[in-house]
């Protein structure tokens, strides 16, 4: 069957092959099983199922249990044969997804890095000397290079939105308790969260819709009131610049360039003081609270104090074994001071639809890691490790790349915004277009008011750079007709000049009903601006120059307009 | 003014200080002050303000903060002058209420005795021998004693409830985080709950009401969603018999009679394993949540260990600092333990409106405490511990008397259901009236179906005693007349006899409505049983049986009519 469930997990095992990335995989379903369950699904579909996941390959972080695969948490020693999928699994096979295999992570989901265990570092997918993040490692690097189409991860401190970041993919964790936890290794138990990593939203978001619903074997887990739906105007806060030092170089610039675009597709931004989000972060690891990751796994690394080093990664051994000096009432002044500061933050973020931040800090190469495990790892999780403090939903979405890496940002919100926050995240995806327009739509002109209704903003009066002519043409309402003549001008009379007019950007939904209303002789193609960038623009067919007066000698329609008294 | 807020003032300090009941308070607003206060609220009320606590005047337990009054918490030694109302004091004040002092309490909010206090044990309001209960002691018996309209409590483990139940008053604990704990010392700070005593259930509620909404200076505060109206036949859950041992003699037949009055109001009762909710009660003081006490006053006590013994009461110490240690990890095993005992608790509860329990075990003396100081107070709080801890309403109401003294009993729901326990609370208070039929309301007789339409149930068949004569009317449909003879029957032809007929059990409210369409010549008045006992019956007009047949030699009107083939 082509393009069936057996020939989708064909290729995906090839691929895994081919892409000499062991470090990815902590175990692999046999050949023959997974062919076997492709059929199944393929006959299913060919009688008539509705699986909305149909033959989707899906890796698994491998602190989630899988039936038939030993579940470790990254720890040969903690290994154990689940006697059932996790509920999260279970969903997603009924849908359809066929589990390849087990993927890496930061041993126990303790790191933000993907080098804690000792089934070896995982690797950047786009730059191998880098860290992948973490501590869904695998899971986050399969889906990036295309292995995978779905992956599973888990996040406490921002597990599955890191390593989203680092490798350009998406990380969608929903609000604490939509996906039960049951069959998950806890880190934190009331903090945790199963995440889904894919390669574009509408995938994720399927995903964790299908995962999502009560369970009664996880006590947890919840159902939330549907989100409002955004309003007119969404608010989105953006931090003040003083929460967005220290990134890595041209991640300010990275992040402005988003905000901007947000802005420009009709978005309101606030500039917000996120201080007291910033301090509920640092609760995570400074705080009482890692008191819960020895409460979960604790008494096996106290049991096996002699693996240290080699099969207990000795950061995460260091990290969890100091959960056990922290007292009770420690926690408890965490709590009220977690309570204070949550109540702050939702102060701070009164009126706004999320909160929009870079996803994470920078990003280290394996060896700035190695040479400062901790500190390194604390720089990543500035702007995550709050969210499942504070009881939030979050989504890590790419935004473009910096260096020829991917740099990513972070779209936050309450408990239960989860949909909200997509639609931002689809907003965010959709960049807009820029446009240089020459004649009747410039500002004040006739037709101005369709960029407006298309939801666009002016940027700035600019200049096509000199390769242009502009002609008159007998069009109502009137308008020019701009043609580049740059390859065969020289100077005089029929060379190309500079033409004034404006840049404009609008959005990627609004440009297309736009485009699809423009009337002959008009069209839109490339036109070369002054500083040398390529925008798109208004030109003309030629046929409709043909007997049109050239106007290029006044610079711009605005300026041939006035001086005809128009 | 008459009936103004300075008279009644003036009456509640005249009536406090015929009391002789100095216990109560720690400290009394100024004659001369309080009165002031009053007539500026009578000037409001003549001026046109709509104050609905308008002169009502209201006792604060003395961990809640009153501007001019020091708070103690019932420690001298942690005393402070607070500069603000509490939240909760302040909303009642603005719609009028007069505080009059501040009642004593087991110290630190920590115990459910009333004789944990430097100031004094609090002697109960019925029996001077007896306990209060606490903590919130001096609030419950001020109101008890008609000392003030209103007092407010606090409520961690039961301290707004067991001691409106051992006073025979109403105790209102609300979802937490509705009413503010702003000004409040904290006992445990996630779970701690202000309260409300008064002598009827309506002034307690409406006074919940006032105290609630959201304050920014809370960062616990928050609304919750309306309750869903009550279904036509309620469902409330009661604990099974193996949960309702070791009551003190007498409570568990007054609590099944309480149940049966409930039942007998058209409410669905259900028996309920509620083991997990008293798994989750003993883990407040057994477990690591200890420790929020001594995060909250640990301090005080440590710097003045030598206090102990006067100033400091040696019980709450003891267990205030026993908080000391207890891990984080505890902690955490503790809250995921909570988690699924809560879960486990709400499936049990399924479908149920509220849980009804006693509201606490027994009545110890005071002797009977100060011998067993903490395994006396740790039988009191057997069904209140676990309703902050697993974040439910709830709402204790007078139930009677067992042997002279209060006996209560407790609604439990979800959060949230504030308002569906009030009116499962409403059904309770309104207890059912016993009716003797005799003619055409006798089953299956035509005016059978007003009884049910009223909510009836049949009881049993019964008799008479042997005082009645019964006669055949002259109505449509054909009714008996009941007279009684009693008084001048001897044996013979006109002596009384027993008449049979049946006792159904009638919902007050339906009662009402069932007589006021009873037409003449048939009244309502009581009937003696062959039991002794005196319930309300129909019996007829003299004047009716003037010209009737004496039927009483067939013993009653079932007989009568089928020997006449009727």
């Amino acid at each position: 069957m082509p393009g069936g469930a057996v020939s989708r997990a064909t290729a995906a095992l090839d691929r895994i092959e081919a892409s000499d990335r062991p470090e990815i995989w902590i175990s692999l379903r046999t050949r023959a099983d997974l062919l076997a369950e492709a059929a199944a699904i393929d006959a299913k579909v060919a009688g008539g199922d509705v699986l909305p996941l149909a033959g989707r390959l899906l890796a698994v972080k491998d602190n989630i249990d899988v039936r038939g695969l030993p579940t470790t948490a990254g720890a040969p020693s903690f290994a154990y044969k689940p006697t059932a999928d996790a509920t999260a699994v279970a969903r997603l096979r009924a849908a359809g997804a066929l589990v390849v295999g087990k993927t890496n992570l930061d041993q126990f989901a303790t790191g933000l890095v993907g080098t804690r265990s000792p089934y070896g570092a995982v690797r950047n997918a786009w730059d191998p000397d880098r860290i992948s993040g973490g501590s869904s490692s695998g899971s986050a690097v399969a889906v990036a290079l295309g292995l995978v189409d779905l992956a599973l991860g888990t996040d406490t401190a921002g597990s599955g939105r890191v390593p989203a970041a680092l490798n350009g993919i998406v990380g969608v964790k929903p609000s604490r308790g939509l996906v039960p936890v049951t069959g998950v290794v806890p880190a934190c138990y009331t903090l945790d969260c199963v995440t889904v990593f894919a390669r574009d939203l509408g995938s994720a978001r399927a995903a964790a819709e299908l995962m999502a619903g009560p369970d009664p074997s996880d006590p947890l887990s919840r159902t939330l009131p549907a989100d409002a739906p955004l309003p007119p105007v969404p608010r989105v806060a953006v931090p003040t610049g003083e929460h967005l030092d220290g990134l890595a170089p041209g991640w300010a610039a990275a992040f402005a360039a988003v905000v901007e675009r947000l802005a420009s597709a009709g978005v309101e931004i606030v500039q917000t003081d996120i201080s007291p989000l910033l301090d509920a972060a640092r609760l995570l690891y400074e705080g009482a609270f890692v008191a819960e990751r020895y409460a979960a796994v604790g008494s096996h690394l106290e049991a096996n104090r002699d693996l240290v080093g080699t099969d207990l990664d000795p950061t995460v051994a260091e990290i969890v074994l100091g959960g056990a000096s922290a007292t009770a009432a420690d926690w408890a002044r965490d709590v009220a001071l977690l309570a204070r500061l949550g109540a702050a933050g939702r102060e701070a973020l009164t009126g706004c639809s999320a909160l929009l931040t870079p996803t994470t800090t920078w990003h280290p190469t394996l060896a700035e890691v190695a040479a400062d495990p901790v500190g390194a790892n604390a720089r990543l999780g500035r702007y995550t490790n709050f969210a499942n403090l504070l009881d939030m939903a979050s989504l890590a979405v790419p935004a473009g790349q910096v260096d020829g890496l991917p740099f990513g940002v972070m779209l936050t919100g309450a408990a239960g915004s989860d949909r909200t926050l997509a639609a931002l995240g689809h907003t965010l995806l959709s960049p807009a277009v820029d446009l240089f327009v020459v004649g009747a739509h410039l500002s004040g002109m006739p037709l101005n008011h369709q960029l407006v209704e298309a939801g666009a903003t002016l940027l700035r009066p600019v200049s096509t750079s000199a390769d242009y002519r502009l002609f008159a043409l007998d069009t109502v309402p009137a308008k020019p007709g701009l043609v580049r003549v740059g390859d065969h001008g020289t100077s005089g009379p029929g060379a190309g000049v500079r033409i004034e007019g404006e840049l404009w950007r609008v959005p990627a939904a609004g440009f297309g009903t736009f485009v699809g209303g423009v009337p002959a002789p008009m069209v839109i193609g490339k036109v070369m601006l002054e500083d040398g960038s390529s925008v798109s623009g208004f030109l003309v067919e030629p046929i409709a120059v043909e007997k049109a007066a050239d106007i290029s000698a006044y610079g711009g329609w605005r300026r041939y307009r006035s001086e005809q008294g128009l």
